[in-house]
């Protein structure tokens, strides 16, 4: 994640793998057959380190506390390897699958979930656009991180979130 | 445009640049000191294309208008082009300096403008957060773009504004 972060999914090499590793190259060539195995391992990783899905009791107390904590994770390496695979995802079907699955697909399972614990408790109406407003949710942090140039931080996402999220929502 | 769409802005050679353009390398080297100077330039490009600003009266006919019209643009070759720059950018800062003037930030502006305008009409409240739904109309786009695996369409724009953006300014 690391070397990916450094130098980006083309310029990675398995060579700069084993380096930063302290491993021999076939080392690594004993667990990953190829360049694209090891990047699609490297995002299941992300997985791994995705963020605890918050139960406070309230919408605007769990999506403020997943999207702090999401904001927090992207400004690290997983951030810059994220970014650094962006660009490739439309050469790299394999890739861009994988890049969903792992990375994008649960955060927006945790957003969904978290409207719909809204909806049952009534603090939704049931007419909200809550897939609109998850999408919306990763995309204004991801838009930030890769695109912007002003900081992803705290002060962001509480805005994203008082200034439209949660009107969004409200019944 | 078209190299940069292909293969990226790393693996791109002045070679292939030439070849494409069905020129000498040494006719592309008079007019450009390096990749960068063309990639650069390959930006401002992309400002010349970019979309006339709509003035309709409304600011529902208006935003429509010109997210279309961006939607459209994006899913081009400049939408491929600007794909395979951002992985990019946090390597090159004078790039990604440049990327942001040409492509974000006129977009930025013609929203705002939109916007502004309806202040001025009374459509729109004076404390509409003008600015977080003009960078989630920009996110939203880019987003769909370039990561989800769902189409970038006009139904995918008229859902935005009519679930997002235009209660986001409702007075």
């Amino acid at each position: 994640m690391e070397v990916l972060a450094q130098v980006g999914y083309r310029a990675l090499t398995m060579d700069a793998v084993a380096a930063q590793a302290r491993a021999g190259k076939a080392t690594i060539y004993r667990r990953w057959d190829s360049k694209l195995d090891l990047v699609i391992d490297t995002c299941n990783e992300l997985v791994q380190r995705r963020i605890p899905e918050p139960d406070l009791g309230s919408v605007a107390d769990d999506l403020g506390e997943f999207l702090r904590a999401f904001a927090t994770l992207l400004t690290g390496p997983v951030g810059k390897a994220a970014q650094a695979l962006v660009g490739e995802l439309p050469h790299e079907p394999e890739l861009a699958l994988k890049f969903r699955e792992s990375f994008l697909l649960p955060q927006r399972d945790v957003l969904r979930r978290i409207m719909e614990r809204g909806v049952r408790r009534g603090e939704i109406g049931p007419n909200a656009p809550i897939d609109t407003v998850g999408e919306l949710a990763g995309a204004g942090l991801i838009y930030r991180l890769m695109l912007a140039d002003e900081p992803l931080d705290t002060g962001f996402v509480d805005r994203l979130l008082n200034e439209a999220l949660l009107p969004l929502l409200k019944r």
